[in-house]
């Protein structure tokens, strides 16, 4: 008895209708990210291990997926190190590992082609990546990133592009209902030097993080916990809970950190995009300087931003920030950039909750032809390769069945357009051309056929 | 000191310029799939183990790669089974493994889905594969296929929709050196039993795939040490090395094997491809009845395809055939299918050594706007999203750098057009637009940058 299949837990199948709308999203974006001239690249799926530990912390590290070394991987490996436990003889007998994010691997190859790239590099890529990550809503083993980055430029017009993109991506998706946060990790980094904590930046970022989730009293206990003394968390208590439009936000945290570099840089940085990005007068900005965001542990050094859907209740859809050093950890040291990810896996899930995915979203097929056997044969074929010749998706049913199981099958298909061709139609070399939704029928020449589809084409049907 | 990062032998970075030229080939491929109502499919990279063992031979097995099991993988496993070695230790310690084909995952997919699938069920699927095969020329650890199968009825019809979908396929990529080798498992089967070696067919299989490198003699040898007696292939030279056209070589054959069933209905499929291939008419048939043909051991059962290059020197670049039962090691039996997998990374080599990518084939920003500073800032934001807006990739540089190394940037990056924004044209509202080609340079208004812009794509510039 064969076994029934089944998935490896995390994972999906996407079948056609399902491809249809993630098509949908990820050549939208696709086609934001070329006009805004960010050119494509890929990375294999499989890094050295070498190359992915250590990148992600110590949790990522756990949550990289390890690909067991080919052959006799255990030819090397004494019996002490098989009893010194999983990790030990983890990297005796795994040398690869599975892409985490496009992050890292991206910053492998900038290193590794560093003489062949023009910088600044605006490069896009939209890839799979791989985490072993306990599976729950809207968290998958393996889900798509989708990323721009533009690296080696420290240019503020570049952080002013992302909020750019941003807008664009989801005015491309139609999108209206989210609002872009974003913030300045020097901001913070300023912060945590104005409340007496400086050099706790991380665990101020990490702490803040979970405002929304936990509120602003278990915050202050938690960074307490972390040392930060309580006379810091009552002055960092009003900054945190600090309410005004973008501007007065600014006003307010000048007087506190502007004297301190990092937070007169930080607020610099802010106002110019504040200042700059109504340039853009094509889209509705939804801009919301938001001095609580924090984006967790990070590489950032500069901008953060992270988008959410207003009126769907998902985590963050989207989200990125500068970097300074990015390509440091492979030798390369310097380079500066700018990136942001789109999240399709929650993008899809808010489109399809708001119904904003277009009608037209599905591949499908627009003409089936007939089957009534050997003598209408020849002419059924030759349907088939004129319609096909002139771009219009056809198939000739390929078995000679009852009419009603051939028309059943157009149906559950969703096929518009059904091309009887009986002996008497294969007689005249003519065609019954049935519009399945309306249950018109014509009688007509093959070209006639073309012309009719191509009309309902241009009449959006 | 930070390590140098490398790539996992067998794997590879694509930079922009091959993304460009592969998404032509899959973009193309993909065209002509829809246009012949197949619909995309997408699996899992990992799949459990138990799908994937056993399904392609030993060899195959050796050859997936596993994926080390997430947290404490030693927590089950005793010192004894430790000792028992690489083999018997892998299924204690990995249960999932990287996809090896995309015919397995399909199958499996099929039979999860049977109650929801419309059949017979047209899909495709384009995703990499994985295989810790030894690396060399045109064999990589990781690489695309792309394949088109329709599955649930075993009509002639869709024997002749593959040999069409290829041609199409090929001629769309402007590929006219190809040449089509079909021949059917069936006949193979009935030779075996002619030359009286029935039930050695695999043997026999295995053995003619040989024949283009190791020659006759050869074969004929190996044949013989695996159980083919020297009368058996005393009676087999002659067919395998009979020269002649198509119908020739039927006629050959009939009185040998027309009276095998299996002989009988082989043939009648062979005939059914070669008097109907024609009736498509806007392709040039390359069909070649090759008796020699066998694609090694698998799971086909009727007709086998083959493409090569005539030009090139490189295997085969496409290949396929009818299964009869490919879901029957799921447990849904009696499911006839028929499948082409196009081998993308050998097309590429293919296109890329005749020259036949179009020079279009190239993603790029289409004009870079200067950066002269805070002065003409302003004005250049504006031409930077009035461009995008209108559709046409564009790029602001983002630092106020010397006017040569701008320069030097379009020109690296074959940027066509640069925007030209000095304090003069910034005080005009107006853009001395240079064609980088020519070297032309004119004054004009943003309107007019567009304009000229546009009229330049029509003009195919």
């Amino acid at each position: 008895m064969p076994s029934k299949p089944s998935l490896p837990k995390g994972t999906r199948d996407f079948g056609p209708q399902q491809m249809a709308k993630r098509g949908y999203i990820i050549n939208t974006i696709q086609r934001v990210f070329e006009n805004y001239g960010f050119a494509p690249v890929e990375t294999p799926s499989m890094e050295n291990l070498s190359v992915l530990t250590g990148k992600y912390g110590e949790e990522g590290d756990q949550l990289l997926f390890k690909i067991l070394n080919s052959g006799d991987y255990l030819s090397k490996v004494n019996e002490d190190e098989f009893k010194s436990g999983s990790k030990p003889l983890t990297p005796k007998i795994s040398e690869k590992g599975l892409r985490y994010d496009l992050t890292v691997p991206f910053a492998r190859y900038v290193v590794m082609n560093q003489n062949d790239i023009t910088f600044p590099f605006r490069r896009y890529q939209i890839q799979p990546v791989w985490r072993a990550d306990r599976p729950q809503r809207g968290r998958y083993r393996e889900f798509y990133q989708c990323d721009a980055d533009i690296i080696g430029t420290d240019s503020g017009i570049c952080d002013l592009e992302i909020v750019w993109l941003v807008h664009d991506v989801f005015k491309s998706l139609d999108l209206q209902d989210f609002e872009l946060k974003f913030n300045n990790r020097k901001i913070l980094l300023a912060i945590a030097e104005y409340i007496g904590a400086p050099g706790l930046d991380e665990a101020l970022c990490v702490g803040i993080d979970k405002l929304d989730k936990v509120g602003i009293d278990k915050v202050l206990l938690e960074l307490q916990s972390k040392g930060i003394s309580s006379t810091s968390c009552e002055k960092l208590k009003p900054i945190l809970t600090f309410e005004g439009n973008n501007q007065e936000k600014v006003d307010f945290l000048k007087p506190l950190i502007g004297s301190i570099d990092f937070g007169n840089q930080g607020l610099n940085e802010v106002d110019f995009i504040l200042d700059q990005a109504g340039s853009k007068t094509d889209v509705d900005l939804k801009l919301d300087f938001d001095i609580t965001l924090a984006r967790g542990l990070s590489y950032y050094t500069g901008s953060i931003f992270e988008v959410k859907a207003t009126t769907v209740q998902m985590g963050s859809i989207t989200g990125g920030g500068r970097y300074d050093d990015l390509t440091g950890i492979f030798g390369l040291p310097g380079m500066s950039g700018i990136g942001i990810s789109f999240g399709i896996d929650r993008i899809y899930d808010v489109l399809d909750e708001l119904e904003l995915f277009p009608e037209s979203t599905t591949f499908g097929t627009r003409v089936m032809i007939t089957n009534f056997g050997e003598m209408t044969l020849q002419f059924a074929m030759k349907l088939l390769n004129t319609l096909r010749g002139a771009g219009i998706s056809s198939e000739l049913y390929p078995d000679e069945a009852k009419m009603k199981k051939q028309f059943s099958y157009a149906d559950k298909k969703n096929i518009q357009f059904v091309a009887i061709i009986g002996p008497e139609e294969a007689n005249q070399q003519k065609v019954t051309l049935k519009q399945m939704d309306t249950g018109n029928q014509q009688l007509l020449s093959i070209q006639q056929v073309i012309d009719q589809i191509k009309a309902a084409d241009t009449n959006g049907l």
